[in-house]
């Protein structure tokens, strides 16, 4: 019988140590419930430093309500969002964002490698006339790394913002592999998210625990995602231990440490199957055509992982985790260079 | 210097030794994410075994969405509930009920010692007629133990129950501080339940980390909670965590043990203000009348709490926790039998 | 067999011979369709002459579209409106507000003959803290006449408005009998109105056939209101019958005159049972105590009411009309007046 | 300078003399309001004889508010309907049935001349998985005629109507221009809706004044479907005005005449341009592919029509009323067929 080695998500991943210690650091009895914390208390300065502007720093417990909180903070009811078709917010949060915001639209864009550009929004927008029958384009959000793997570049991000500012749109970014695009790129955290007004700063995936954070660069927006939080279920009443986590992933690198660990994994088996690859492997998930029984094969050797794609296109998702042991890893490449 | 004594909120306690035990062991990388672990996977069974009846268990990150996702699978967008005035619900929780009901509205009944009664609601809702042009009466939620520290009594519960039955309602208990009413009883957790369509069950003030349980009687909305509570931003992606909390709070009776403590050290304090007391002290809460000069007094002494009632009423609100030192209990029970 | 004397409701009443002229004047083939016709181009300007100060003026289709359109724009969904206990907003709109809003609340206040005071409002809110565990207090609602039947002066209405301002409220002027109020006071309309956010400007129950008007004081309020009036179904296609209703109605004084004529009507009852009213009369509504037996034998010569407050407690609502006829109001004088 | 002929909307088209004769015959006071009326109570057995089944029947003031109220009653918050790319309901109600259902979404579906097809949904759902992190197929609705003009065949609907229930949707029809359709098809209207649950019966662009109809016919939705109407501002205190002009276009066959002398326009305007249809024209809308500098020379010569498709396109649509002129008609058939 084969190992089983499993490429399903990071979801199923471990949390790491760090985040672990600091959970238990914050089990005892402390004056002051909700985030009135001293973990709490550091959260904006720490990111404040990391991004190099003032911020906002509210944690939730998951990436889809980091997502739709973010997004009602930026549209009305009445309002849309530009996104890319296969964006999380749209295919794999069962409508949070039409909850949150109080029914706004997500208007879908085209755009190859999981990348919006300011010509494929122009695309999906085409028949957008934004009279008053018609919802109110008010914000874009993008996916840091993308759905398809891929990272946008800072330059790309900045011909994104300029195009949606010019428009008088607000801009957030879904950061559930954030830190994947921040290790790939390897420049200072402040470049990534330099035009936009809301980033969702995943954790959780990537050696976290169960909370996620908000950043919010636009101050005029926190007390409305106070009141929103709370009225969400989101704000708890010990806050310290979802503060104290995200404290632990940004203190001494654990985070880009993390995130480094799992675009090497990636990387080795995009290097394994370099000729197949759907889309350019840039953070921690491999996209890749298998040949017909090839999946059954892999499966057969106890590697675990998603179908892609259309029903018996023989695509796969292969995603390598911060804590993916590299033995698997390396029996995973040579599955794949073995074909 | 005195040393500080604090009483504010159960919120601020500690997370118990079998909780945090419990999270450590959830950390390595499991099979499958969400709500696929074998942690998750307990939990139903464990709750059908203590409430004697099967029930869908689905943990949430807090007592707000807890008791507005349990209340939007009772009543439709133009329902409504009823409660007590003081209820959480309706003072506490930033209007979470009508956000995630779409709308509904809470109808506020009277009733002595935080209890509603067959007759206090009647009476709440005298002037509502329920023709078309009023919302329609959905559901009744009850506190337990309530937000005065009182405990119903299983006959008080069914009561409540069959008022409600009769005119077609569905009911919700609000159990923030249900282990508290179930140790207060010492009765099996079933019969606190017997006529519940929904609990929400607390665990975060009675030493718990970051998890509560919704816990479905009525199996029918089982589907309905699980798409609402996605859509909620509370399906979290490593679900293990929440549902390993859940499961160490009720395995040997630690949710019961805690909650004596607590409950314990209520008592403690009762008995040195039984002449003073707002409401019978049933539970962790102790609602007591002090003197002019009285509330000054005790926190020169190190003494934390909430003042209570109108601004000058000199009432107070004291709140005992399952890890409240017994010796800090004591010294405020003696300041209180001082004056 | 008697005459049929119908004092049920002024939304039975028939629709005024100038707002039906008014109607068949518009049915010709305009231009253009929704609000591009020539009626709804000059609604502004008529209203904001009357009122003295620019506005913004929407029609739709009710009363209850017209408030919870109107609300929607002055609170955010975690936002409160302090209103009176007895509001048509609260008891009788089936939660439109609530669902309009996104989920805000409405706190009730008491008040002596349907009125609010500072006082009363204050009593009202006494236990709201405000903090970030509840909604946030952001609008006063106030009815013009009351649901008592009394009319606020002037000054009332600026005592109100002025403690709204000092908390940073909006302010919402229910007018549903505006003019009534109007009518009674015969001083300026913009007296009326003079501190208001927006009104809704009643026509329906005073002679009108389907129209209300929304007049918005703060303009910066409009485009949200036009976009929100869109995705609720409130913009018609041909909006110029809406329109032409309106027009009709503040041309040449009509809605005053029939205002008038049915205060006049209710002012002759109110002589007639001036020892037994249980509001002050002053705008079309007249709240009586009647005697046991009186009911029944009101009825059995031919006059329509509704029973008011607590069953059993004899009190009756009579509702002039502006087309009441004069012999109908006289005969139920006559009966009054016999006991 | 040339006369005006005005192609660019059914929406500033005439009231017909049957709707205002009935408006007008509903003026006189009435024993009671809201639907209390004897025209109210005659809607539900005139559509049930039409549609030789049982239905409810509830006016409401727009075709937008048809729409919305009725897919609210299909699908839940977390639900899906599927609609053509196309759809007024996804592309002219400004987030009306997201603000309805409480959030739903719809998923856009291709199909050639306005149409879907069981095959053109699956292509636009291929990518739904509909497991708990997406939004639950419900419902599926078209449009009758559609938005090119043409009209689906008894067959076809059946088609998709055997397609949405053997997955358990409930099904929509947008009836805005119903009556073109029904006039087109000439069969029994029954046979039009035979498989529907809710039809939203256009009156307003065919000759009506300022209502619409629901017609579910599905029962069990009635009392849900009154709550919302009310609770969105839909239910008139004086509903017999809507209920009159309903009556009236069903009476008679006005609905079927007006239709008929609307899609008669058509036909003439396509058999001028016969070569150059972008759709087939099987309503009263007529999509042309016209000349470079043509769209210049057809205005000035007096015809007023909506550009359509791509800026520079050339494409026009072209409406024709139930009320345009038929020298109207022959002037811009004469001018298409010059070219």
């Amino acid at each position: 019988m084969n190992q089983i080695a499993n490429f399903m998500s990071d979801n199923a991943a471990a949390a790491c140590p760090a985040v672990m210690a600091a959970v238990a650091a914050a089990a005892p009895a402390q004056p002051a419930g909700y985030d009135g914390d001293d973990w709490s208390g550091r959260l904006e300065a720490m990111f404040g430093d990391m991004f190099a502007r003032p911020c906002a720093v509210l944690p939730v417990s998951t990436g889809t309500a980091a997502n739709a909180l973010a997004l009602a903070c930026l549209v009305p009811p009445w309002g849309a969002v530009a996104c890319h078709s296969e964006a999380h917010i749209h295919v794999d949060e069962c409508g949070a964002p039409e909850f949150f915001t109080g029914g706004a639209k997500l208007l879908l864009c085209p755009g190859d490698n999981g990348k919006l550009t300011p010509t494929s929004i122009d695309a999906g927008l085409a028949s957008h006339r934004g009279d008053v029958h018609q919802v109110q384009m008010a914000a874009l959000s993008i996916t840091q790394a993308t759905e398809c793997g891929t990272v946008y570049r800072p330059a790309e991000v900045a011909a994104l913002a300029a195009h949606a500012r010019a428009q008088g749109w607000r801009l957030h970014m879904d950061g559930a592999r954030f830190a994947n695009a921040a290790a790939f790129l390897a420049c200072p955290p402040a470049d990534l998210v330099a035009d936009m007004d809301v980033l969702s700063f995943g954790c959780i995936k990537n050696g976290g625990m169960s909370a996620e954070a908000i950043v919010l660069f636009d101050l005029g927006l926190a007390d409305q995602l106070r009141w929103r939080r709370k009225r969400a279920g989101q704000m708890p009443s010990k806050g310290r231990f979802n503060a104290a986590q995200i404290l632990a992933m940004v203190t001494d690198g654990v985070w880009l440490r993390n995130a480094a660990a799992a675009n090497a994994g990636a990387q080795r088996l995009a290097s394994a199957a370099s000729d197949r690859l759907l889309y350019p492997v840039e953070a921690n998930e491999v996209f890749v055509q298998l040949a017909p029984g090839e999946p059954e094969r892999l499966r057969a050797q106890g590697f675990l992982f998603y179908d892609w794609g259309a029903a018996g296109s023989n695509e796969a998702r292969l995603v390598v985790s911060w804590d993916t042991p590299p033995d698997a890893v390396e029996r995973l490449a040579a599955a794949l260079a073995a074909g």
